[in-house]
């Protein structure tokens, strides 16, 4: 039977982020192995902790949802400390929705913790009792254990957050599989817990969830309560550090102002008006009903209705672009109510109100999937007739049936491409098998550079060419900005820091350099970061070549090439030449 | 609306085999032109001219549901005569189910009537009408009608043979699109008639279906009524030929007694000894019902029961390997039941029950879908558990909620690749998204390169290792027999030659030299026509590269090189790098 009991590690954990630690367990072995990071992953935080360990040590042609599988958990290089919005938490594997590389990260309190811990990654392999996904794994400065998670199997994220946060304390950092990665679904999730433990910070995208249920892991548990704050090399300098970052922040327009009163939502009137906001399964790009969803819609609901806006995803963040959207009697519904599901389960859906986006999207987050793989597959069956367009009753049905595992739950849970597949829809928005986010790469086109190229599949964040202050409609001028934009992203990635925090930081390098070497004590300028950025995105995408991922994989969906987008008119246009020079470094800058 | 009247063509059809020509029918335009064939397709036939009209003309990334996919119907190059066995139907496409290229062959009378009308080609671009399949095309001596076939739509393919024979004469050659092909479902086959008119002669692998019904044809119609006997270059020295080749072949023990006798279904015994034959999901290779259902189970039965045995599926065939199933009272039920039918929907599910099997078979047949991939992809249900192995009645209610097109209908409409993915199944027997035949690799293991290597995915049909005389579990001994194999195939394939055939012309090669000059005029050698199949071989794979299908996915599923199969504890250990030699064909005499 299953060992119940704790597993010592081989010895303490040490709470000192600058001799971080990884922790290796073999679940199917059930054993629990503590060590310094070795040579060759010790500046490496993050993203590229993540890639880096499957690039060197997983056979990129294991399936998926198999023991070989490895699952890595990594919080940035800066976590741990109160250095605003630089605590995100990165997970990767092998994905079982692209096939590819991996990595997906989030904010809330997880990533933290693990910092304070003085962990730079903890890797599982094996699976640690088949087809039942039940376990536990806590992670305390007292070392590994392995808990019995029996009484939440099956159960939701919300109820499975309570459980875990009356049993192991409030100050748990939690990674959780919902439903649906119990399930093995594709579009699976993990939801990490926020200051006020709402599981409702998302490491959303390419069924990370699926992988931990596969390997019968219901939850992480992380206690960093015993832990000692983590050292820096110069503690006083660290506390300078985190005050002029904050005031730096706070100083900008953006990061200091508009992101908290509007959240990013305030990007469904931009792109509206761009024409770039996927509607109706793509097909059109601009929305009747943006009005009812945009930001000044959703901060004047949320404070007539006593929600909260400016809402801080992770410790110490003063950008706040998140929020606690309410229903019309004041009973909390679900944070945050962001730009990607409003569009995905929005406008995409022809779902013109912000109350029915937010049950959406807190049943999405209940059972654990990523809202914006779920908005696209659901475009993708409503272009097929299964529901209609703005029929929300019939859409959260197929919700509920996700939620019961019924074939057609199952068959929504498992991604846009599967669903499209299965019902011989060709207006199939994705690439690499992923669900395309909300900027349609007709009208943003650099983003359909990212789309295409990016490891990780059709990935806004790999490079969000929309915050880039270049005319957007243009093929000619994409190519140089969205490079470097990969590699600044990365670095951005690799240090667990937001990527709005890049709003300010890209601008002002320096700051970057500081934080390393308050921090870790490295005298790493600017460009020896981006150099290991450069490493790190060309590993990533020979893992994906070693995986069957290839050129032609780097390509938008053909519809893209051929429909016009109303009201602009525009198809994507920028050649296949262009895309493949995305990671050609030597010539250029970056 | 829709154009109803008959189109002609640029002029009647010539009934000259020695002159082939092309119909090439822009459904979206709803125009046909008829031309000879082009030069550099004019040694060309069968698999060898639908895999390079789509080489040279179709682009890889094309959707393989959009109206860019081009959609072949090739006779072999000796179709239209009665030499025996020689009658075979090429059609290829961009493969739903594969994502590459694909040909699918089959026995019955439309071959031969197309040979007779003196047509090398039928290339269908475009789409009719969108997401309408009622419509027909009807091709005789006096040109290329559109049909309005909007009575049968929807219907089975048995009805819909009948209404089209009633409508069209008994002799019309059909090629029919089943409700899953309507579905535009990924397994979806296409359907040819046999002498008796029985549409069970199926363009079974790749979903062909698919792509026809996503063009909103209904089915094809052949009337070669007004066609005058095709040309030889030498009409005396072809019924010279016809008789010395069916006297060949009557002469070999194989072709001419054991085939008659038995029928394919001897693989049952065979495999079951070996310990290859796939069992309860691909997880053994013995199965402990084999001798209900094996050959001499199902020759006693049809002879006790009044079927027919010994029959031939085309015109001329005199190996007869076909049979005609009927149930325990008499009634007719299907024909013809074969190999890796009884395999895949009998051993694979643990149907130890031959009426049970025909009855599957019929309906697999009735709803248009291809019997192995439909048996690989319940199997990996079974094995998640969604039905039992062995329980009938579940598994033909599955085949019931595919003919209404459910959710789960069409999820199982949709392969093996998709149900696995879509149910979390780790032993998923596919590659490039196929599912395998009746023949596990890990015991064949010649078998295994040419499931992994082929361009049209696990196909057993491109070099049916199981057919040479060497230890089949002897990895070493593998490669150049196998290598060679592909290449005779392919002159097999090009011809219209039954493999079967094989057993004796390729033993005697002058004989397919003398069939082409006989029918001619060409005096190719066989190591011509080698050298034109190696390049077919190749072209096949430079379109699969350039559609995404790199070298990764010239694997079998990782399962298979880890989990011993019972009863010879056998793993798939033929190395990769052996696997990437298999088309180089330079250096040896390939």
């Amino acid at each position: 039977m299953v060992n119940q009991l704790p597993i010592s590690c081989d010895k303490t954990i040490r709470s000192r982020a600058v001799e971080r630690r990884i922790i290796e367990i073999d679940l199917s072995a059930k054993t629990v192995k503590e060590s310094p990071l070795p040579e060759n992953y010790r500046h490496l935080g993050g993203r590229g902790l993540t890639s880096s360990i499957l690039s060197e040590e997983l056979d990129p042609l294991s399936h998926p949802l198999s023991a070989a599988n490895t699952f890595v958990i990594a919080p940035g290089l800066l976590a741990g400390t109160a250095l605003s919005s630089c605590n995100r938490l990165s997970v990767g594997a092998k994905s079982p929705l692209t096939g590819g590389i991996k990595e997906s990260n989030s904010g809330g309190v997880t990533g933290y913790r693990l910092g304070k811990l003085g962990i730079g990654a903890v890797k599982l392999t094996g699976v640690y009792e088949d087809g039942d996904c039940s376990w536990g794994i806590k992670i305390s400065a007292d070392g590994v254990s392995f808990e019995d998670l029996q009484e939440i199997s099956g159960r939701g994220t919300y109820d499975s957050a309570g459980y875990l946060l009356e049993k192991y304390g409030k100050n748990a950092g939690l990674i959780i599989t919902g439903p649906a990665g119990e399930m093995r679904l594709a579009s699976a999730c993990l939801s990490v817990n926020d200051m006020e433990g709402e599981p409702c910070r998302n490491l959303g995208r390419g069924g990370m969830g699926a992988v931990l249920g596969s390997k019968g892991i219901k939850a992480i548990i992380v206690d960093d309560s015993a832990a000692l704050p983590p050292d820096a090399t110069d503690p006083e300098a660290l506390k300078e550090l985190i005050k002029k970052f904050a005031s730096m922040l706070r100083e900008h327009p953006v990061t200091g102002g508009k992101f908290a009163e509007y959240g990013t939502v305030m990007n469904i009137a931009a792109l509206d008006a761009l024409g770039g906001l996927p509607t109706r399964n793509f097909s059109k790009g601009s929305f009747s009903g943006a009005q009812s969803i945009n930001a000044e819609t959703l901060r004047d609901t949320i404070r007539e209705r006593g929600g909260l806006g400016a809402h801080a995803c992770m410790p110490g963040c003063v950008i706040r672009c998140s929020n606690k959207y309410v229903a019309a009697d004041g009973t909390p519904l679900v944070g945050s109510v962001d730009y990607e599901t409003v569009c995905l389960l929005g406008s995409n859906l022809e779902i013109a109100s912000l109350d029915q986006v937010a049950e959406l999207n807190r049943l999405c987050n209940d059972i654990g999937v990523d809202t914006i793989e779920t908005g696209v597959a659901i475009g993708v069956l409503a272009e097929a007739g299964l529901v209609s367009f703005g029929d929300f009753e019939a859409i959260r049905s197929l919700l509920e049936e996700l939620k019961q595992g019924t074939p057609l739950g199952r068959l929504v849970g498992s991604g846009a491409e599967i669903c499209g597949r299965v019902y011989g829809v060709r207006r199939v928005p994705t690439v690499k098998g992923q669900g395309m986010a909300a900027y349609d790469p007709r009208v943003i086109k650099g983003m359909g550079l990212t789309y295409s190229r990016s490891a990780m599949g059709a990935d806004h964040t790999a490079g969000n060419a929309i915050t880039l202050g270049i005319d957007h409609s243009d093929p000619d001028v994409q190519l140089e900005p969205v490079r470097e934009l990969h590699v600044r992203t990365m670095v951005l990635d690799m240090l667990g820091a937001c990527i709005f925090t890049g709003r300010v930081s890209l601008d002002k390098t320096e700051i970057l350099e500081e934080m390393v070497r308050v921090l870790h004590g490295w005298n790493a300028d600017f460009d020896d970061l981006r150099g290991i950025a450069r490493e790190i995105l060309l590993k990533e995408e020979d893992f994906n070549r070693r995986a069957g991922l290839s050129k032609p994989h780097d390509r938008l969906p053909r519809f893209m090439y051929e429909e016009k987008l109303e009201p602009t008119g525009e198809v994507y246009n920028i050649p296949d030449e262009t895309t493949d020079r995305l990671f050609d470094f030597s010539g250029s800058g970056a």
